[in-house]
């Protein structure tokens, strides 16, 4: 019962630590120390390189460290028809919920209009709606997105959530499909995205959608880089359609130096941190979901292959 | 029916426009132009000069335009004996509940590390516990102090509070009186203060309370300046003891331009912002108290002069 583990970058050595003392019953192997390819069962593995896994003949399920798979599906040369298992639970949901309650609550307060005062010590006292004055809409209601919508329903926010099939959920105004999206959209002043990457939503933050928006709208996209068409949002910034965009995700990352968003003044980034899988909590679930499969169990984290998320 | 209304600054003569239309059946007059003082039966006021409620022989009620009555009592010849009525309410308790969770997920999240890294381009990937490992106490648990506590709670976070007199509230550790003072304090990695400003909690934010926090605790002050000895903060800040400060009120207000906080980057100022009453929602509630009070009907709002908040 082999495993391998793919994490890119400095992090790859604590993983590997950390799933081997998690999983003592199964040889976790290194990436690039996989020894025999035929004994591999399972691959760990957050953005594995192209035509990597196709490596492993005996494949019986990758799973990917994080919510999405979209990083294992963009493999042109991904073997077919094997499960692929992701990773949610409670820390992620945690680590999601505070990371969109910060930022919806960060620009609806205006703080960092506040913050810029500081320096030229100025005794900025803005005035600002109360929250349940303020429409704010959740893409994607998900196990994250639902968790968010009522969460921020709870704070007091106007709250509405729009996804592909109907949900309900209290306090929150849910819209779904095509039909819908131009009502959800157009009450939308602080928009979240946490939709999955599918070829449906591939590029859907881009100037169609900011039109469609309030005049002076602003976005949180905390789901994936290619959701976003960068150059619209650009224009849409700069144009004052969307007045502030804060971005989690990017369709390169890290962020090229060179990228235009580092010193654009109405866009904050933060480093693909929303809810960052730690090796802890996170390996626990990766270990606990490795089990469940191999015992033949339900895994309620395994994709359903055809939707795609 | 005269009621004579005191707010300083610029938002003046919005606060009396709005006051006329609220109360058409009294006559609201602005504080430089009383008419008779005779006449007065209310006073209406945020910070009123020295010396001047005692300037109106037959003052029925004071109505503090605000949560706190200290800016009241502050008056060395306060007239002895007058009901003061406070404005509390659900737009007050929004806004704090708003600027509370905003400011604890800010620290908590480590925001001020990620936005500085944005300037220099470097993609900062900090990893923090989720908030379930996170210990926030809030201390005063009064109508702002219990709402936020109890939405701290709601968010995950493992959320204490400490008052005078014993509370119980759902999903909160609660600890009261001096007894349970170090506990609270020793448990307390992000403290958020909430205390009515009272002789005994005058300069409560001080070096013998930052001592008993942890190393590298966390607060905001979001109730009085008064509550806090600046100086002692600036040395535990240098120490770091304290790791950083976010203060929404300051002894003097605005905070004048030489002072030393304006400039400390381990302190964010927000300009007495944290839940500022705009004159729609406030005016309402001073209205339909000042009705209550004018029928003979019970005021929730009514301070306990004994109690003192």
């Amino acid at each position: 019962m082999a495993v391998v583990l793919y994490v890119p970058g400095p992090r790859a050595p604590w993983w590997l630590d950390h799933m081997r003392a998690l999983l003592p019953e199964f040889d976790v192997r290194a990436w690039d120390e996989p020894g025999d390819r035929m004994d591999v069962d399972y691959a760990v593995v957050w953005k594995p390189p192209a035509r990597g896994l196709k490596t492993f003949p005996n494949l019986k399920a990758i799973v990917s460290i994080g919510a999405g798979i979209d990083h294992v599906l963009a493999d042109p040369e991904l073997p077919k028809g094997i499960p692929i298992i992701r990773t949610t639970g409670f820390d992620l949901t945690q680590r999601m919920r505070e990371y969109v309650t910060l930022h919806v609550l960060r620009l609806h307060r205006r703080l960092p209009d506040i913050e810029a005062a500081q320096p030229r010590r100025e005794w900025l006292q803005l005035i600002n709606p109360p929250a349940y004055e303020r429409r704010v809409g959740v893409m994607g209601l998900g196990n994250l997105g639902a968790d968010c919508a009522q969460t921020l329903a709870t704070i007091g926010f106007d709250t509405a959530g729009w996804s592909r099939t109907a949900k309900s959920l209290d306090g929150v105004t849910c819209f779904s499909g095509e039909p819908d999206f131009d009502a959800f959209l157009g009450r939308t002043e602080i928009l979240v995205n946490l939709l999955p990457l599918t070829p449906a939503t591939d590029g859907i933050l881009s100037k169609p959608l900011f039109d469609r928006l309030p005049e002076g709208a602003m976005i949180i996209n905390a789901a994936r880089g290619q959701h976003l068409v960068e150059s619209d949002l650009l224009d849409a910034l700069d144009s004052g359609r969307i007045a502030a965009a804060t971005l989690d995700v990017f369709h390169q990352e890290p962020l090229p130096d060179d990228h235009p968003f580092w010193d654009h003044p109405k866009i904050l980034i933060t480093p693909h941190v929303a809810s960052l899988i730690d090796p802890e909590a996170g390996g626990k679930a990766i270990a606990a979901n490795l089990r469940l499969f191999h015992q033949g169990k339900p895994v309620p984290d395994l994709v359903d292959l055809e939707q795609g998320y």
